[in-house]
């Protein structure tokens, strides 16, 4: 343990050179769910393997049919020394609606928010920011050292935004390369912002795109209103469908697979004191949409949903247009817990619309990404070290957390390389990920820098 | 009557002249419900005002607080001659989505359609092309006479596409100088290209736009998903509500002034031979979605609708975002007959939707135009003249039908000048009005013009 000091006292003198390579790839606009940002993708991963190769990694970029992956590899100390994967994502969510952002999205800074120093843009959180931790520690050990405590292979991935496409294929045509011990994953929260936190379950997720087709083309509704069928109404009353009065889905099967949540582990998320009050409070809202009878925590953490992302139809700009559209889309998706299969949550959806289209109507589906659930080992032998290491930094005790949004890699890992992953992660439910005015606290990057360094030196041992 | 003989002789040897003309009024984009087309809109006043005066009005732009209006005026051959308003509008509907037009929507031309001639381009039947054919006639006449058969006021809207906002202000305004013994109206359809058609009713309109609001942000739908409410959900289940399984609107109140259409009306509309099969054929569809029990002509002519023109929400555009929006919005619109009353069924809608929102959401509705349905009286003493003059020029008895679309103006003559009116026009059902690719047929336009001659000839005795 004596190598770690000199390490986090480089990282505290080093944080603004930290922050300005943070600032560089914020700057790229690398939006993975809209193809016209496809070059702003690449250069962002043509830019951490030129940041990677300054640390001494070997690393490239790696083609995909969509957007590239990096690669990097570094050896430990030792030929047998213990060997983790390091996963993270440089792509980031679009930006709109643009409006309403205080700052540009894509000239980061530092600005004092609410008494706390924050770095803004798009990316600063989710999940550049949180990638940049680990590149950092990594950095500043291999200034100290001239070594790496661990041999530590990276995966950057630039499409976890927009479905992951190409994971799966990439891990799989890889596997020997990439497979190591266990994964790190750092794209996860803490508790609050004095808590640090492992995810040990995350929800995983089904998207589908469903546009119902009527009439051979848009309609005056004066002259056929009426008489004739409309896409809006029948996405609607399909939507409306999908929940009862108690919240449940009501979609033939999709419960199949889900699990009541131990008490044991129920009661210690109740201990951690969150309340619809306080969970929604903050977001503007006061009542629990999701089915009754459940904690928030429980809904967001053990409970699947059914969501409408996004519903288009008919006249969308300024003032009125008294049309009748020849079609209607919605997005919608599904958050999954325990055992539910995402392909059959999928099929279940699609009949259910299918059976709710009049007969001289169509429908066509879109599949936008497909993972299950993930629950993380208790008997995982790192996650002892790992919430150690964190209770030492913070100086209070790391709790483990389940996590409501989808990480399919994590999934994929087990899937494809036979891995477990630990989600040691340091973003703060206030950073507005997916939202206009995301941010990360100055404070989460320069202790998640110095979190990863410990965990590095833990798991060494 | 010997008057007539050389106005339509004139008139069949000016077609082409009568085709620039209408070419040039045409590639004016007057879109009146995008502020983007304001100086067009006002662009297509000047250029009629212009031709006009080559015509002997006295015509002038006159402003509103939107787009402006055209008021002409010519006096008639004698100083006790019958005095007729002619009204149209230069405005025209948007033109999205581009890509499925054949031609540009704002170059006009005369192209073979399924063996016939027709003049393509946005506007050309809906309005600016019927609103011609009684310049052309009136040109001609003057040309021949040196004089108009009829004491013309003419009154030009630009925003009869947008809800006429300034339509009533501005009769209100101007009663003295527009009030006439009645209006002639050309801004309806023909039964079929062989059966010339007087409109005897219209349906009103109401329109409503209505905005849920949620949370005070976005959310990332794995964070949120669950607890959170979603504007997307509550909106389907409003819009889900409206209809019942009879495709009865449910919002209390809302048939109060409906009227059952007496028997020997429906067996004159039975008569004209109208099914399921060729009204929603052409359109692709075959199931007529209106109420249970009617045909598909009393559907459109004599019954009412809620009809979504537009819905959006959350993320629409490519490629997929799991977020939960902050807002979502849908624009309603009410087609109203008999004695409905618009200002009572937009309070019930509101309270309809209201009654349906969270306690934790809100909702802002915005109002789109406002008017009642219009039944022509059938004792006026003009309207058996125009019949006559229809007749005479296409060779086959003029037809009295209903119109499902709204023309408030109609409602406002009656309202705020105390005149009736008289609706003839020379559309066709497959003129894609407000659609891409519309159209007009040059027949229409050419005996379209010696349709309003004889109109005129008819009406000054």
């Amino acid at each position: 343990m004596s190598a770690l000091p000199p390490v986090l006292d480089r990282l505290d003198r080093d944080l603004d050179k930290s922050l300005e390579r943070l600032f560089k790839l914020l700057r790229i606009k690398s939006i993975s769910t809209d193809p016209a940002y496809a070059e702003e993708c690449r250069k962002a991963a043509e830019w951490l393997v030129a940041d990677l190769k300054t640390i001494g990694f070997e690393a490239s970029v790696r083609d995909t049919p969509g957007h590239p992956m990096v690669v990097a590899h570094h050896d430990g100390p030792t030929p047998g020394a213990r060997h983790v994967l390091f996963y993270g994502h440089y792509d980031v969510q679009p930006v709109d609606p643009l409006e309403l952002w205080e700052d540009d999205p894509f000239d980061p800074a530092v600005k004092e928010r609410e008494g706390m120093k924050v770095i803004t843009g798009r990316g600063s959180s989710d999940d550049k920011g949180q990638l940049m931790l680990f590149v950092e520690a990594c950095r500043a050990w291999k200034a100290e050292h001239g070594s790496l405590p661990c041999r530590i292979t990276l995966l950057f991935e630039g499409e976890e935004e927009s479905g992951s496409p190409s994971l799966k294929p990439f891990l799989d045509a890889n596997k020997d390369e990439l497979k190591a011990e266990f994964a790190l994953v750092c794209d996860t929260d803490m508790w609050n912002p004095e808590t640090p936190s492992i995810c040990t379950s995350l929800r995983g997720l089904v998207g589908e795109e469903v546009t119902i087709k009527a009439a051979n083309r848009d309609l005056h509704s004066g002259m056929y209103g009426g008489p004739a069928a409309n896409p809006v109404r029948i996405l609607a009353k399909i939507l409306a469908a999908i929940h009862d009065d108690e919240a449940r889905v009501t979609i033939p099967g999709f419960y199949d697979g889900v699990e009541e949540t131990p008490s044991q582990v129920l009661q210690a998320w109740e201990k951690l004191g969150e309340t619809a009050e306080s969970f929604l409070g903050p977001i503007g809202l006061s009542q629990p949409a999701g089915e009754k009878g459940r904690s928030v925590l429980e809904m967001v953490w053990a409970r699947p949903t059914a969501e409408f992302n996004g519903i288009y139809g008919g006249y969308t700009g300024k003032g009125f247009k008294t049309v009748i559209a020849a079609e209607a889309s919605a997005k919608v998706s599904f958050r999954l817990v325990h055992k539910q299969n995402p392909e059959k949550i999928r099929a279940a959806f699609r009949e259910f619309v299918e059976k709710r289209i009049p007969a001289d109507c169509s429908v066509e589906f879109h599949p936008h990404g497909g993972s299950p659930a993930i629950q993380l080992s208790y008997d995982s032998p790192f996650l002892a070290k790992a919430k150690d290491a964190l209770t030492d930094e913070w100086g209070s005790p790391a709790v483990m957390l389940g996590g409501g949004g989808s990480i399919p890699v994590v999934g994929d890992f087990r899937t494809y390389l036979g891995m477990e992953s630990l989600l040691v992660g340091f973003a703060l439910s206030d950073d507005r990920i997916h939202s206009p005015n995301e941010k990360y606290d100055l404070r989460s990057f320069h202790k998640g820098q110095r979190s990863w360094a410990r965990i590095l030196a833990a798991l060494a041992n």
